[in-house]
């Protein structure tokens, strides 16, 4: 009992998170590679583009023969062919002539550089007259521009974007090397919890954090796995707890964690194999009592059973260990995005905890703003009347009206 | 041809999609409604909660019973029982009596306050010490609190996040009513264009836009409908339009839209039953020959085919297409989240078109940094360095350095 005051700090949570390693590996279609994290440096097999081709609608020349042409002095070349789309024409072009050429297509030989349609006009059908200078290479692009053949395309730890997809595309990849998604196996205690689809009777509530939870893991690229509710007691807890460590890469349950009479979760942490406890509280409200342990290398977390603690504590710090099983690296991928607001309302705070505060966002004139939402304990309402969380330091005393203030979005749209 | 240089602006072209309906509804379990939009609002079937609760570990009492105790002078009072969790105990509280009560517990008739553990302290097994007056309604929650029966739970439009599901889940909701997920038909044209399995020849390309436009459709929850690559003639485009306007809600065709020799796109598109041109060209840069349409009430768009400028334009005016069509209505769920930085290099821009310029992200000190990213265009490589994009104003001749500019994410992570 005594160690529940020993509470981590936030920072030593975070530490704590870091600690832990990606789940493994697979690979996945390209189809489906969108969002995962690659889990090698990727190189390119090839140069891309392949060909030396025309970034526009024009004609391929020699450079040099367009040197000193302006309007006024148009240079004029013989048209002697074109060039088709995805073909490699049996052309090259001399000095003095001019093929045309599409966007994108292959420049022909001895071409270097094209004139864009827009700058070419036809005296007659054989004979362009070219209003514009270009220089050499104008308008194209070469082999490799894009990659070179064994260069790093993307680096391990990277989350996949459409751009991303594009490019693996270009260059033929029709698999990808990426981490595996975490499985999390989720549980709810709580003799006084029915599942959603009961009618609760007197003093009973529907499992909300199942709900929350699974959607917050989903949001993250992790795969949900439903546990079930569970009653207050040691032995049944116990042999689900084992069964969702064997099916997950990290376990997560929800109520019990208090200092209450019934407080099952971190004992049946303690039978676990290889257990190691590694936070039991944290100096954060809302979320104080929450466990945080390892089995055998596992995650093994107890979050509050309140579905608004145990929302910020997962928005706060489960969100990062998702980031850290799934082998995110990338330093872009930020978990929250931060906007800058002008609070509306002091907020009080006792130190030596940090406060993370549901606000509302909300344009005034040309400044975004934060409205703090106040309300009791235990609501659930607050979360969805908020936008993102604002952090109140453990050494500051509170926060005024006026202060500009980091707010933190939440992680899902 | 000559239609082509009466551009629209990209206001007007935000107007023309503006003017789109979204596509249809149906109802999903709430295990699926993570994402999805609501097309109704939502309104409470009962009060959250049902029941008046203890939101601390603690003694429920009569609060006048412990108005003036202080822990010089505590409130003495009988303990009389304890309230089990997730059960209507049959136990009333009379003036001078206590009854334990754990977190979420349903309040014993007659109380009206719970004193919480932290102050109170055991004199003996029957007799409970209080150092601490609550007033009437401390710690605890009445009925209603989070939701009264009849009230709006979230409105039509909204996307539903994790602590919007656990709201459902607390009130029972098995099933959700959304919009229906908008079907994208994508196809690629061009003679040059071969599938990511096939190694291209001489002159070719693989199919790059396949990949990046329908990853852009699954992040802003669309569904990508691949219709393959076609090739640059009418008839065989005519009838791939055809198929893809029956499977989809709408059709995209990348390539084919520049003023080349071989432009079909809108003489297909004008075959079509009902078809109304909306913009043919857009005032920006990259992505000016892009062509949007209305067919039968859906949007039919021709995109450019450089995958670079394909993506530009899907990212700036298709993904708040996909949100028209999708129903979101919530001002809180921008497409692209802006970010302020300090610009590292001049830009120059011409005047009378929106240039779209890519830039990375990088801190510096304390500032966040934006660094353009100048490449020829063609190249998909600039897109995959770049976290976002500024845009320059019609009526700008460009960025300076140090200039603080907005930064327009990329809409996906």
């Amino acid at each position: 009992m005594e160690a529940f005051f020993k509470l981590k700090t936030p920072d030593e949570v975070f530490n704590t998170i870091n600690g832990f390693s990606p789940v493994g590996e697979e690979a996945v279609s390209l189809e489906d590679a969108f969002g995962r994290v690659l889990n090698v440096n990727l190189t390119s097999p090839e140069d891309l583009p392949d060909f030396f081709k025309s970034t526009m609608d024009g004609y391929a020349v020699q450079a040099r023969n367009t040197f000193g042409a302006t309007e006024s002095l148009p240079a004029l070349l013989e048209i002697t062919g074109e060039v088709s789309m995805g073909e490699a024409d049996n052309i090259a072009v001399e000095s003095g002539q001019a093929v045309k050429i599409p966007t994108g297509g292959m420049l022909p030989a001895d071409a270097d550089g094209v004139v864009m349609i827009e700058y070419c006009s036809l005296l007659d059908e054989k004979t362009l007259e070219i209003s514009r200078a270009i220089s050499p290479l104008e308008n194209t692009i070469q082999p490799g521009d894009d990659f070179k053949k064994g260069s790093v395309i993307l680096p391990a730890g990277k989350h996949l974007r459409p751009q991303d997809l594009g490019v693996l595309a270009g260059l033929g990849f029709l698999e990808v090397p990426v981490f595996r998604k975490p499985k999390v196996a989720i549980l709810s205690t709580g003799d006084e919890m029915v599942p959603v689809s009961q009618t609760p009777g007197p003093g009973e509530v529907r499992d909300i954090n199942r709900y929350t939870l699974g959607a917050l893991c989903r949001n993250m690229g992790a795969v949900p796995i439903y546990m079930g509710i569970c009653s207050d007691y040691f032995e049944p807890l116990r042999e689900m707890v084992e069964k969702a460590l064997m099916a997950a890469d990290t376990v997560w349950i929800s109520g019990g964690s208090s200092v209450g009479t019934r407080d099952f979760t971190l004992k049946v942490f303690e039978t676990l194999p290889d257990f190691e406890l590694q936070a039991h509280g944290i100096s954060i409200s809302p979320g104080k009592p929450t466990i945080i342990g390892r089995a055998g290398g596992k995650p093994v977390i107890g979050l509050p059973g309140h579905p608004a603690s145990a929302f910020v504590v997962a928005e706060v710090f489960m969100t990062r260990m998702l980031r850290t099983l799934s082998g995110a690296m990338d330093a872009g991928h930020d978990v929250h995005t931060v906007k800058r607001a002008i609070l509306k309302r002091n907020i009080p705070s006792s130190g030596g905890r940090e406060d993370y505060v549901r606000v509302r966002l909300e344009k005034d004139d040309e400044n975004l703003t934060a409205i703090p939402i106040f309300g009791k304990s235990g609501l659930i309402s607050t979360l969805v009347e908020a936008d993102g969380l604002v952090r109140i330091d453990m050494n500051t005393e509170g926060l005024y009206e006026n202060d500009t203030v980091d707010v933190m979005l939440f992680s899902h749209a």
